[in-house]
């Protein structure tokens, strides 16, 4: 394989001022056709004026730190909301900022606390009049008055950031010392945006090399606060969180443009905020898109100055991502050229390709030039394994690429880091040979797919199309699931509760997936309690469809159920409710099944979900431990379901999906073309090129027989982590 | 110690007419004073006139077929709930007995269905208004028109039980065959006391020789629905649960007194009914004062009657108890002589030991004289080993009468049974001896109890006192935890939320312990929303109170917290509103703590609950698991308050709660006096005898030493499950 791969193009390298040697010869070596600065280093002329396309970073919003200073009134705010305090007399005293990292946040002196805070007894759930509390700005303290004793209270109030959240990441994690911390300002105001248009008509003018604007990215972080104590760095975190985006400003905005008001616990929300794994509300929901409106509106008018300057704008899908909505129907209109993700896996990868308006799509690999990785863990430093890393992250992002490609890949960081490792540096050359291989093989072709649509339904829907908050979250059923269904050659599609009522199901879809907890966005939480959404998807299922049930489907305690959808799935999950109630008795498994027919040993499901009962004798368990169903299938007129009590993404489980796929959608009859009977390979048949590509998802060498569009099986054996690409 | 057993007395066997040799044998070689006969043995004239106490059991609401099968309209009724049906059309139509045992159900076709049913759209919620539905009393099925299509439907309608539910679980155990099945009758009308009471009158008479008429016990039985399938022999069983006390003219009587009216779903409640393991609401706890007067008012009469007979009345408190409560206020209103409970723990055992109103408590003990167990296990079969058995449970219910001793123990079932088993007439006849010498030292004298109160906080309080839902139900936090506390040197008194609000914590209480899962009796439930709730123990343990919380203790979602107590637990646990939060990072536990002092090796709480977090530098976490709290302990004020992930009845667990509540009282310095170095063993010392007893929990010969009241330390050994007794 490896002598045919491409040499050449389809790769972004991190240049690095001080390297050029490096810089130039491992653009050389890795094939670049484009060269790039990162947060912390620079390019120098002689790697600019080297004939590689230049992108440069630019984040508008910590760009100036001077008008920062001197706009202070015009720094990013959010909501906060005190640590509770338990009322000893009938006063109260707290401190704001107690527990707050007070180099990231500074109370908001400007705008009139009785307007824009609320103060609560969370106890009793009662707000506290205006006239009850008061601040004091030189203390940062509130003080509220007759307070109930032994009740706790708590303060909402806005908070400037007076450190940009990765900036600030990065300077700690790189002990930068007494360099100046960078400020965020907000684009909301007219003045800002009046600075920030000027600021980058001049900074265009003075790049004159830079072919690609990498904005990073447009304007609100995801929420990231952090907290005082060292053992609690990191206090909340959410990759897909609106927290960011408020100000009095705004929510005046919004007020005029929706005829209602949102006050400050639509976000703080009893002290859990508006997290992406909660049911959005309607509120917070119209929040989302008046922030978008305003994020693609203004961002337009900087990308209309990047084009008019004769230079492509390209968005990083990370950090300040927030309000652009890649998946929402407003992103066409920024007009970007291109956009970056930077990914792990292969969830990422489908995310990045299926974004729709822009014309590059490149992904950003990992690990990150830098000494250590997202969770703090060694990466080029002493007890990192770069290379292994890397390795690893490919091959599940090579799975996701099969099935739907990319156009670049790249990496970032400081580039010097690499010296000591030179089986990074060969493994990339290698890496970056099968991308552009692949990239070949997929462009303008697409691989044998199955011929109907499988639809994911969450709270999110579309908006959070592959994806559920940022990289991989381990443990959560839908990531999970999603990081199989990355890989497998079935249409996907997100939906939400409101997509099923007002649209319908669409005719090609023939499976819905439901997968997470009660309560979540991911399983749908009130969503369920709608009995017009029971009724369209009970209905349909009726009717031939089929409904996949992971975790919790379907959960929400109401009238009665628990699973709401427990008539679909034959089984339901015990609770308090449910304590004197018998199980019922099902016959052993015996795992014969179509969808059991590669299982092998123990499911392993992870921390799955136990008390599962069965309704009665038409549900067939498939699979079970200590009395506990986690395979069972059931159907209902002429529809089928299958329940999976929780999801671990593995190979094994990925060919376990894939096949309760085709069995719910009920073609199992078809599930053998162009299917690897060895499950820890996989394949994907291009019909144009009548090339079929193999790849080995494990670090063993593998033989496989795949299985053609006549059910004939063809051998083939790849490397450990190989690819092979076969001419038929 | 064998030698110095009381050989004679306080003892009760079961007879059985046709093996009186044995019978007489028995009862001298155990040293029986009282002979009993159980359902389905007779005592014979020989054994009658032996020169024993006779004891005859008798169970009024089964005694007469022959008046039963003539007034079926005064058959026992209960409301139950048809299993859903999903409308695949605009009419449903709904076998209201598919499902359930139609030998134990007949469909009630007396009373007006559209008076006393209702039929609920069970996606909707919406009840269907009684024009839209008919039922046809001769297929037993009803039609619902006007339905919306795929939502699930539901009938609460009455059914009579025309077997009664425990000669029907001895007859089928037992392989009865034809004979007659016993229904029945309902002492709610008026006609069925007359008869009662003129059977009881004529039964009094035709039993000359009976000095005890062993209740079994009043009225009505607790709740057990059968099941058609042999999958689902029972559908549901509740120990505490009132279901089988419904009738339309008990429910007319407690409208014109309570002046509302209760409706089927009151009963119902979506199919759940009213488990004890819920929070009882306020109407259910109507129901149950209404049903206790009722069942004191009747009951009394009928012991009247028996008294005037020169006998004396004892009452089984298992069965059917339900409606006496013998924790409720009213239970001395009967003016029954005895209580008979029969147990397996030591809970139980304090359970019967701590019931006022009587002058004789009795233990039953297990096993029962039959071929299986309660849960279908051998015992006196193939299979079995009932002296194993019997040990097992002995040691248990020692410890318990160690605390609070009872008058007298005694066996049921069918004596013929025992002649297979020598080992077992040998160690009964070793066991009885035990007892007898115990109950001795016991009597008239309380042995060392900690110089304060222990208060169990449940939705249930007093009423539920030492129990939780009839025998020990494994993995229930709660009964795990009083299982441990029945042994323990302390005073426990079980409160609910309403003693807190209106008589407030008595003044020698210096612990509370909540323990429990959210949404049950035992942790709260809704009752943590209470703000009144919360400020008075919070108050309370900034006095110097200690708490202690097991599971979730005063969980309950409400204005954005999770356990509502969490500032004095100084833990919460994380749920879907907190997916996004980090966890403060505690220092890795040492162990090193008072209530830790004699644990060894890894904590076994059975299946506790993860995703325990604390709140911050003032929680100390002295054991966890995968970042998970297992124990944590934090001040607040004078207070203290301790935390356990869950809890199981083993001896060092107990130790750790017995060290755990001297430590939240803040008397840990107090700890050392008269107990026990060696967990295995248990001591307690009774001050008027000056005798020490000490106890062997397992069966390996131990050694302990026992600190007294000068902490000074006395070694003894003990045999395997020994005991000795020591004269100081």
């Amino acid at each position: 394989m490896n002598n045919s791969l491409l040499e050449q193009g389809n790769f972004t390298l991190p240049g690095e001022a001080g390297y050029e040697d490096l810089t130039l010869e491992l653009a050389e070596r890795w094939g670049a056709d484009a060269i790039r600065d990162s947060d912390g280093t620079v390019l120098s002329d002689r790697i600019i004026t080297a004939g590689f396309d230049i992108y440069s970073t630019l984040c508008l919003i910590r760009a100036d730190n001077e008008w920062a200073k001197a706009n202070q009134d015009k720094l990013q705010q959010n909501y906060l909301m005190s640590y509770p305090v338990v009322a000893n007399s009938d006063t109260v005293r707290i401190d704001l900022l107690n527990g707050y990292f007070r180099e990231q946040f500074k109370v908001n002196v400007n705008d009139n606390p009785q307007t824009w805070w609320q103060v609560f007894d969370r106890t009793s759930g009662q707000e506290i009049p205006a006239d009850q509390w008061e601040f004091d700005p030189n203390t940062g303290m509130v003080t509220i008055t007759r307070v109930e004793k032994w009740h706790k209270y708590t303060v909402n109030f806005l908070a400037y950031r007076i450190w940009e959240a990765i900036s600030m990441y990065n300077h700690i994690t790189n002990n930068w010392g007494d360099r100046e911390h960078l400020m965020p300002v907000d684009p909301i105001y007219p003045q800002t945006q009046e600075f920030m248009l000027g600021f980058l008509e001049k900074w265009l003018a003075d790049h004159p090399r830079t072919e690609i604007v990498r904005f990073t990215s447009m304007f609100y972080n995801f929420a990231w606060f952090w907290g005082d104590s060292p053992n609690l760095r990191y206090i909340y975190s959410d990759w897909g969180a609106y927290d960011n985006t408020v100000s009095p400003y705004a929510l005046r905005e919004f007020s005029k443009t929706r005829g209602y008001t949102l006050t400050s616990e639509d976000f703080v929300n009893g002290g859990a905020y508006c997290s992406s794994h909660q049911v959005p509300s309607a509120r917070y929901l119209a929040w989302l898109d008046f922030t978008n409106d305003f994020v693609v509106t203004f961002g337009r008018q900087c990308i209309d100055l990047v084009h008019r300057a004769g230079k492509e704008a390209y968005m990083f899908y990370d950090d300040h991502w927030v309000g652009t909505e890649p998946y929402g129907d407003r992103f066409k209109d920024f007009s970007f050229d291109g956009m970056i993700k930077c990914v792990f896996n292969g969830f990422e990868a489908r995310l990045c390709a299926g974004v729709q308006g822009v014309k590059t799509r490149e992904l950003r690999l990992h690990p990150y030039l830098f000494p250590t990785g997202l969770k703090g863990e060694p990466t080029f430093k002493t007890g990192g394994d770069p290379t292994r890393d890397a390795r690893n992250f490919w091959v599940n992002i090579r799975r996701g690429l099969l099935r739907e490609s990319v156009d670049r890949i790249g990496l970032g960081g400081y580039l010097h880091l690499v010296r000591d490792y030179p089986d990074f540096v060969d493994y990339i050359e290698e890496l970056v040979g099968e991308f552009r291989t692949l990239r070949e093989i997929c462009q303008n072709d697409k691989p044998y797919t199955a011929p109907f649509k499988v639809v994911v339904l969450t709270a999110w829907g579309k908006l959070r199309s592959w994806i559920c908050n940022g990289h991989f979250i381990h443990g959560l059923e839908l990531n999970e699931l999603i990081e199989s269904l990355s890989g497998l050659p079935v249409d996907v599609e997100f939906m939400n509760f409101d997509d099923i009522l007002e649209k319908g199901i669409p005719a090609e879809v023939k499976v819905i997936i439901n997968s997470g907890r009660a309560a979540t966005s991911w399983g749908g939480g009130e969503h369920w309690k709608n009995d017009k959404v029971i009724a369209a998807i009970t209905g349909w299922v009726a009717q031939g469809g089929g409904f996949i049930g992971v975790g919790e489907p379907s959960a929400c305690e109401h009238k009665g159920q628990y699973f709401q959808l427990s008539h679909l799935l034959g089984v339901d999950r015990a609770n308090a409710r449910s304590l004197s109630k018998e199980k019922f008795v099902y016959p052993k498994p015996d795992g014969q099944h179509f969808i059991m027919a590669d299982v092998e040993g123990e499911l392993d499901f992870g921390e799955d979900v136990g008390n599962i009962f069965v309704l009665g004798d038409n549900t067939r368990v498939l699979a079970d431990k200590a009395g506990s169903p986690r395979v069972a299938v059931h159907s209902f007129y002429q529809g089928r379901s299958v329940y999976f009590s929780g999801f671990k993404f593995t190979l094994p489980n990925t060919r376990l999906l894939h096949r309760a796929i085709f069995w719910a959608a009920g073609v199992d009859h078809d599930f053998d073309y162009w299917t690897c009977s060895n499950v820890f390979t996989e394949c994907a048949y291009y019909p144009q090129s009548k090339k079929l590509v193999v790849i080995n998802n494990i670090d063993k060498p593998e033989t496989t027989k795949v299985f053609d569009a006549h059910k004939q099986g063809i051998e083939v054996s790849v490397a450990p982590l190989g690819i092979e690409i076969i001419q038929l």
